[in-house]
């Protein structure tokens, strides 16, 4: 068994708090999470976001919050240079933020759902404080895994490659991503789900395609691919191809 | 917040036991093992197995244990139809074992190593199950993601396809599956690994490539790839190839 480690004075933490069931978050994120000095957490302006839900249970009175609230989320086209101008300033901000806190000697735990190294929020200030300052990775369940625990078969087996492709791609790079998978993740789906659902047809993918949202969530949804909706699929809903788990 | 269900007499659980870690177990995994009548699990002759030795401080004397020991591991070729015939044979039993206690209305726990639906023994029984009880899968942390938390940048970032490829393929389908990723995840390397070195390299990816074993366990042990040894690569290594983040 390894060391339980106690909580470090100006260390930083990226903490996977898990899918969304508060229940999937490991003892270890809650652990650190009830020791630490500070707690920060991303949020959208008056929502104080999903990752602080899901921590809830072990953030007591005793602690600093900091949330670090976007500026514009869908205002501004993604792609344009306004857009990333404004979200590196915040980035910024935050990072100078939480390194006052680690200079003043206090442990600082950033929540993130999911994983923090897998497309996690938590990396615009980890790549800002990484050289400044003693940090701790701890891992967490991600929403590929909650997902795919809603399907009949398991997400991969044996020899099965598996991708994990995000669904903002343009199409012929979607389609060449998805050409020479056996179990394949398509991520941040939304309003991209017509166009991908093209692709998969063209590849003959869709039969065995499951369209997930929400997963672990109480309003999680999860149906076969061809009887999802585009009217409904929020940002982070997911198509998940599991794998034929085939010998090779 | 989701409902705490209670476990449920007659209905089988793949419960995802996190990488090695005890404190990476979620809090759910540790409720419904703690809450079951029957704790199953894989493991080889003489040992107890990583997934039982992760769960062990929420097992208690009131509960039935069942082990399921593998009859054969490294004695026979895993390609021959003679150890696939042993091990289809033992599964069945093990399904059978597992089918008496839910139909006697127990509820039962399936003990997996990381995430059940993600490579886990768990599936072997679950196949055999699923259509004559109901089940639950709990996700767990994928080992994936506990070894690129030992990683100085994360392993996706932004608009990164992630693959994850076992590294017991041939060298061709290796190379072919390696050839148009950004980040990527080799599982099972052991005695491979001086096969997917040289593929590695040919693709010009070993320079940004790290080796890790043993993740989050008190042997864990990360290196640069071009400094790994494959004297002491075990079954369960893995190369982690980050993603570079490049935005499209």
């Amino acid at each position: 068994m390894t060391t339980l480690n106690s909580i470090e004075g100006g260390r930083f933490y990226g903490i996977g708090t898990g899918p969304g069931d508060p229940e999937l978050i490991t003892l270890k994120a809650a652990r650190l999470i009830a020791s630490a000095d500070v707690v920060a957490y991303f949020c959208k302006r008056g929502k104080r976001g999903n990752a602080r839900d899901i921590a809830d249970a072990h953030i007591h009175g005793g602690q600093r919050e900091e949330p670090m609230v976007y500026p514009v989320t869908t205002e501004l086209p993604h792609t344009s240079q306004a857009y990333r101008d404004r979200i590196e300033a915040f980035f910024d901000a935050s990072a100078d933020m939480l390194a006052g806190h680690l200079a003043a000697g206090r442990s600082v735990v950033v929540l993130n759902e999911g994983d923090p190294f897998f497309y996690g929020s938590f990396m615009h200030v980890y790549l800002r404080l990484k050289d400044r300052f003693p940090s701790t990775i701890i891992p967490g369940v991600p929403s590929i895994m909650s997902s795919a625990a809603l399907l009949p078969t398991p997400l991969t087996m044996r020899d099965d490659v598996l991708s994990v492709v995000p669904g903002t791609l343009p199409d012929d790079a979607l389609h060449e991503r998805l050409s020479s998978v056996d179990a394949a993740v398509i991520m941040k789906v939304g309003s991209n789900l017509d166009r991908i659902v093209a692709v998969l047809e063209r590849l003959g993918m869709c039969q065995r395609a499951w369209y997930v949202e929400r997963s672990s969530m109480a309003a999680e949804y999860c149906c076969r691919l061809p009887e999802a909706s585009v009217d409904r699929a929020p940002y982070f809903s997911m198509i998940v191809v599991p794998g034929t788990g085939e010998r090779r």
